[in-house]
């Protein structure tokens, strides 16, 4: 029997509409509220961030949205992404599960975030915006925009979160190479920054003050706006074609998951692969246990409150209801930096109040420990992100082989770990620690949350 | 029109044969001589070396090789690789030239190493071998076998040429992860290391002075043989399944390139697309112009003597006809490392002779700027080996323009440059320089050739 199991989609099943799970929830999401008034409130008062076409998806309860010809031909330089079935790891794990990996790494940023970034330039694009500011963590999301911004022409400025700027200088060279701007935050360029410099010069950052910067910097400019890589319902929107690709993969191996595993940080990738499953679950097709994976250093779903909050550090974005550390908390630096954001996506964390999903945290040492296994037995090196997916597919894999149960086990592999070998480099030699955010600055920052 | 076009092929179109290009050649191939007696040698003197199954396809002369299936099975993760048209490029360029890119960054190391990393580590664990040796430069090859080893179960020691080494931390890293064990060459570890150190404490290495380190400790263990990442003739043969695919995608195309481009550093990347193209061509079947591209640093086809010479620095190597710039010749430190190397393989010597390819020089800057102005039209950023082939297809597509005909132009992008961001950040601060060799030097080396 073969090794090496690839299910491929030719490029004509690249989805042609994103799924849209408001359509099928059993109540609708909580309304947004306007930071100052905690009115809910309506697509103008987004009109000055977002491009109006955005703002539509970001309140639609359609549950197919048509996507545009320019971002399907922009997304077949790397779809369909492939879906793995992982028989190497299968065995070095002697579990009876079977193990199926989506690999996303394969677009030119290396990760999903292309998935919502080429949609997002287009339609930016579209309605005649000039340049797109946004804040990035590990560099994935900045990356990919800035990918985006080269094919659609548009200028990208990136405020990239301090402590990833130093541990990562070469993401920032790959956003220069795509002609992008990249400044570590918290910079001196907005009063959000010059304002969190003040009170701490060694601020470390956070995605919380990187936002903050992005939106005030894109207020400003009438020909600027600003793009965010997750939490938001249209960002969530766009990465369900990965899921959408593996449900007609799963056909292909004729199988189905018993369960579905995806990182979480803002909540996009993990949506991506999980919200079509439960959609179908919640048509009544097909169940599905579906387990987000998150970082024990800041762990929103398994700690968090479930209370509208700001999506920023100084306040200048409306308030969600979601699950949050509260917006003042400023995770512990570690190296998964892509999930080191105080809140959840509001749609994520709906769901997890629904009970439809199940959620877990995970220590960095465990992730990296499950990341090398991976990569010796599958030969694909994975991002510090996706390394807490590989956990959970490990861990379930290897109570599928205690129970000695066959299960299927489908997890998204959302990107690659090229520009993070130093955290390679210190698991590898023993200097990997894992990060511990403070009990009591955590329920301080609770304790100041909103009342909405 | 589409703006993204990709030729994709079904994994049943994996080819099933390596192509041997001798089998097409209007002459053979000079005979490969031993060290010692200047005799021409016998495959029992490759023994200590090479799996036999290796040493049988160094001396076929037939057309087709078949590739066993375990092999087809693994490169089934990543291929048949992706042939796009590069209309974003063309656009950018104003060219009437339809420009035709193969990607062979998409496997798990990010090169087109792995094709034959795969083939050596199976034959290896096949004949019972349980550690291969090799040398690296820029540290694709190196992390390649550290791939197939994974794969395959075998131990890997690489020595990486120093001045790689200490640019390219990162690499070592990626060879780790994957098991395999990587040290600065020269090392201490060998005889031929320490004579070199002993000379030249401050070495920045070369691949010539790696390859004896490997060959030597190859030599030493009975259980351990060696591999070779390009220059031999059995390395070019395993890479013929790049332009194989070409081929048929060229079908899909409903085109057919009037020139094919690769870099030239061992040759196997060039041979790989270009052997079975210039196949065609010598059995009748259809014309093409063929160019490698070296770096001007160390111009092996452009500068070399056609003349026996040795592989390695040490003269452990048997002795081969090929351009050769004299096996102590040490080039300048550049950012392509996988292109310095003072020989040329055998058969891509040959071809030159026959005068069935062109070959060109080009500096570091002038490869570099192309590589930038291809990331931000394609989206894809290039290996500073590939940014040569890069450079090579826009100079031909502005001569199209010049003239004002319209041409195919097919190269090879033989990798990603994920591990090489060090050379995009020095080329965009402006302190990438290009590197002279000393033509006294050059004059010195070509004059110690030996005679054979």
């Amino acid at each position: 029997m073969s090794e090496t199991i690839k299910y491929v989609l030719d490029e004509t099943q690249i989805p042609r509409f994103w799924y849209n799970i408001v359509a099928d929830l059993p109540r609708p999401p909580e309304p947004v509220l306007h930071p100052a008034t905690h009115q809910p409130i309506g697509p103008a008062d987004l009109e000055p961030l977002f491009p109006m076409a955005l703002i539509q998806q970001e309140v639609s309860a359609e549950r197919s949205i048509e996507i545009p010809e320019p971002v399907r031909d922009v997304y077949r330089q790397w779809r369909p992404s492939p879906l793995y079935r992982a028989r190497r790891l299968e065995r070095a794990l002697d579990t009876p599960a079977r193990i199926y990996y989506k690999y996303e790494g394969v677009s030119p940023a290396g990760s999903h975030k292309p998935n919502t970034a080429v949609a997002q330039a287009f339609y930016n694009k579209q309605e005649g915006v000039r340049r797109l500011t946004t804040e990035t963590g590990a560099g994935q999301w900045g990356s990919a925009l800035a990918y985006a911004g080269a094919i659609f022409g548009l200028e990208v400025k990136v405020f990239m979160v301090r402590v990833s700027f130093d541990q990562k200088p070469y993401r920032k060279a790959l956003m220069e190479v795509w002609g992008a701007q990249c400044v570590a935050s918290p910079s001196t360029e907005t009063n959000a920054g010059r304002q969190i410099l003040a009170a701490s010069p060694d601020s470390t950052g956070s995605l919380g003050i990187a936002i903050s910067e992005a939106v005030e910097v894109a207020a400003q400019h009438a020909d600027t706006k600003y793009a965010l890589g997750s939490v938001l319902n249209h960002v969530l929107l766009h990465q369900t074609v990965i899921g959408q690709e593996a449900l007609a993969q799963f056909e292909l191996a004729n199988d189905y998951p018993d369960i579905v595993i995806g990182c979480t940080g803002g909540g996009s990738n993990f949506a991506g692969i999980a919200f079509p499953f439960i959609g179908a679950a919640l048509r009544g097709e097909r169940k599905v246990r579906v387990i987000a994976c998150e970082p024990a250093a800041c762990p929103t779903l398994t700690r968090g409150r479930y209370a509208y909050d700001f999506g920023d550090t100084a306040h200048l974005t409306p308030l969600v209801k979601m699950h949050t550390l509260g917006s003042t908390f400023i995770p512990p630096g570690f190296h998964a930096g892509g999930l080191r954001y105080h809140g959840m996506a509001p749609l994520v964390s709906l769901v997890q109040e629904l009970g439809l999903i199940e959620s877990r945290a995970y220590t960095q040492t465990a992730c990296f420990e499950a990341g090398v296994q991976f990569a010796r037995a599958e030969g694909i090196l994975p991002a510090p992100e996706a390394t807490h997916a590989v956990r959970g597919a490990i861990d379930e894999a290897l109570r599928c082989k205690k129970e000695g149960v066959s299960r299927a086990i489908l997890f998204n592999l959302c990107g690659h770990g090229h520009f993070d070998m130093q955290a390679y480099i210190d698991f590898l030699a023993g200097k990997l620690e894992d990060r511990h955010y403070d009990e009591a600055e955590l329920a301080k920052s609770l304790a100041a949350l909103p009342a909405a």
